[in-house]
């Protein structure tokens, strides 16, 4: 029998989504489960962009140009200038969601073996990007204490090697909900330039910030050559089906190497190239609605969260993902116990554990993300059956013990 | 300025699209171009199918499972059975195009430096996939004269080294057409078990063969830890821009891997899952129409093709594709100036020279690949502005000089 390849082998599977069979066997004994574990929006997808598809009167499904529908990408320039961000559709180049673009700046700009900095927790996909590409993550730890706000640049140049190519963001971040400060881009800046590294900046969240406006790494001046934003409409119109994204660059020569990756899988899909150009017409006052939903949610689920004895979670500024820290003494453990010993008025929560967020081991280990993507009744009852679970599960460490987890 | 990758200075262009600006500016001319350059379908999308996304009524386009939708791989199960595959539903894998299902082979199965060997002239995008996989092609060439049948047995096995991990093939083949018999696929059989290869089959024509049945690699006995057989719904129900395929293997050792890197991405398109769905209740007799549309158009083409003096065009026996070679000094330069140069009645027509879909160099100077995806009537007026080109072209070469074309 033929073997399979090491990268197959080591190929890290999702840690968000591990503990689904234990939800599903937990459902199936009725129970019911909250789901705070994955960032699917339950925010409806707007009527409009579903129905510029249910309405479209093409004859042939085609295959569209592999960079996207040329007049999609121009329209796409009308949304950045509503950011301040000027850009030709030359330098829109639209791919099979957010993580396309992620795995086309990997290959593209870093060679096997090559480093790329990111500061931990991190979305957990960037590591099933990385080895595909055969490159290495280097984090650079953020901390509980200081609310995941951008790790001293010490840290970053203790890292930085002659294998170094490139800095990794998420802003505002997923897992943790930090929102970068303009001061934080601009520190990016001044490494990036000095090491001459690429700044990827993930802004998959921007439209969901709760403090203050959101800075995008194409506002640093002096960066063209070098900032490379990986976008997607999953998140902003609830889309996450479509997968359709977008790599954003104002490098030319990186911009001739991703089309020829972009070519090689022929186009992205088509159907949600007309939402996601319909989505650009939506009123400007959609996300103000859907942003204040997040924002009392966000509210709701912290407040609840920190009344809770032993419960520790800043306030995040953006996205709609917060990580609290729990009197716990192993939060992969206490998650799989949620789903398969406890339950308190037949209901329970699901949350994913932060461990597999961080990239140095044993970081995290008391620490869970949750997605406040369910309404806000069900945000209060997913607290309530946190706090009940806390009191009773047989691992609870007091808070003393806590400092041990960000060592 | 950072630098881009090697990775991304060596991607191979698209051979088929690298034709494009010209084809742009002959059309700016006022001339007719009649495309049979590329592989999209002219053939309209079953309205059923496009319905059945145009009607659905779901109000979040939330992301699938990672292995695609439960109910529609449970539905694939018996579009497979109706060819006497029998599979579980858990054996397939939804991708996004037949593209992803190829990338996800080479990375599941393949380690960096590894090969894979493939009869040439093939699919030029596999050189891309190859890139990103950092595998190495080894092509073994078939031959015009032989109307590109499976090598003999002994030019492959001169290729295998400790590092053939593979051997892929296209059936039935673009951009041949070559329909591989059941011999000529027990013969791939014997040399996989002999030397422990995975055999990958891209079936994305199944449904168009022309001289018998298609004989699957998924009906080799002994084989099921060795075959991986690539699927899409592209040019099936000309759904090109759906972006759906299938990874399909009854080895649960890369099922287990490939849906690692099927997490990574998230989910396969949700829309063209709705679609890929319904098309599997069309009507029998939906393909038994585009079939017969087919075949009248490839013996047209071919017939056409062979009348006109100094050009040889086997028949083939499937896909939508044919090489003929042509009385000319080199393809890449007649097919630019059949864009820049040359006009019949204003037409003209675009051809893919095809050296790119070889892999050693020099060879399929003289062919060109032809893809009879427009109507007869349009076929007929490009087989005219071909012959009529071949009269007044500069390089044209007689044919007694055509046998250095396949040395």
């Amino acid at each position: 029998m033929p073997k399979i390849s090491h990268r197959g082998i080591q190929m890290p599977p999702s840690p968000i989504r591990k503990l689904a069979p234990f939800a599903e066997a937990t459902k199936a004994k009725g129970i019911k489960v909250y789901h705070l574990n994955i960032g699917q929006p339950d925010i409806e997808t707007p009527q409009p962009i579903l129905d510029a598809v249910r309405h479209s009167t093409f004859k042939i499904l085609e295959y569209s140009h592999s960079a996207g529908n040329e007049s999609y990408r121009k329209k796409l320039t009308s949304y950045y200038q509503r950011f301040n961000i000027h850009l030709d559709y030359s330098q829109i180049i639209i791919t099979t969601g957010g993580s396309e673009a992620i795995l086309f700046a990997m290959m593209s700009c870093l060679n096997p073996d090559d480093e790329v900095i990111i500061p931990e927790p991190f979305y957990a996909n960037y590591n099933g990007f990385a080895m595909e590409a055969q490159v290495h993550i280097k984090p650079v730890t953020s901390t509980i204490e200081k609310s995941f706000a951008l790790p001293p640049v010490k840290d970053f140049e203790k890292l930085i090697t002659e294998r170094t190519k490139a800095i990794l963001i998420c802003n505002p971040n997923n897992p943790t909900g930090y929102l970068y400060s303009q001061e934080e881009l601009e520190t990016l800046r001044q490494i990036c330039l000095k090491h001459d590294l690429y700044l990827f900046s993930d802004e998959a969240y921007r439209e969901f910030c709760y403090e203050g406006a959101h800075f995008s790494a194409l506002h640093l001046e002096g960066m063209e050559e070098n900032v490379i934003v990986l976008d997607t409409i999953s998140k902003r119109y609830s889309a996450c089906g479509g997968r359709i994204g977008a790599f954003v660059t104002k490098n030319q020569q990186v911009l001739d190497s991703v089309i020829k990756f972009a070519q090689a899988r022929l186009s992205p899909p088509s159907f949600a190239q007309i939402l996601g150009e319909a989505a650009v017409d939506l009123p400007v006052d959609y996300f103000n609605q859907v942003k204040e939903e997040y924002r009392s949610r966000r509210n709701l689920l912290v407040r609840m969260l920190n009344d809770i004895p032993g419960v520790k979670c800043p306030l995040p500024g953006g996205a709609f993902y917060a990580i609290a820290q729990l009197p716990i003494d192993d939060a992969d453990k206490f998650c799989q116990w949620l789903l398969e010993a406890f339950s308190f008025e037949n209901q329970t929560v699901m949350l994913a554990p932060a461990s597999g967020f961080y990239a140095t081991p044993g970081l995290g280990k008391q620490e869970v993300r949750l997605a406040y993507v369910l309404n806000k009744n069900d945000i209060h009852h997913a607290m309530i059956c946190l706090e009940e679970a806390l009191k009773v599960y047989p691992g609870r460490k007091v808070a003393s013990l806590l400092k041990h987890s960000t060592v």
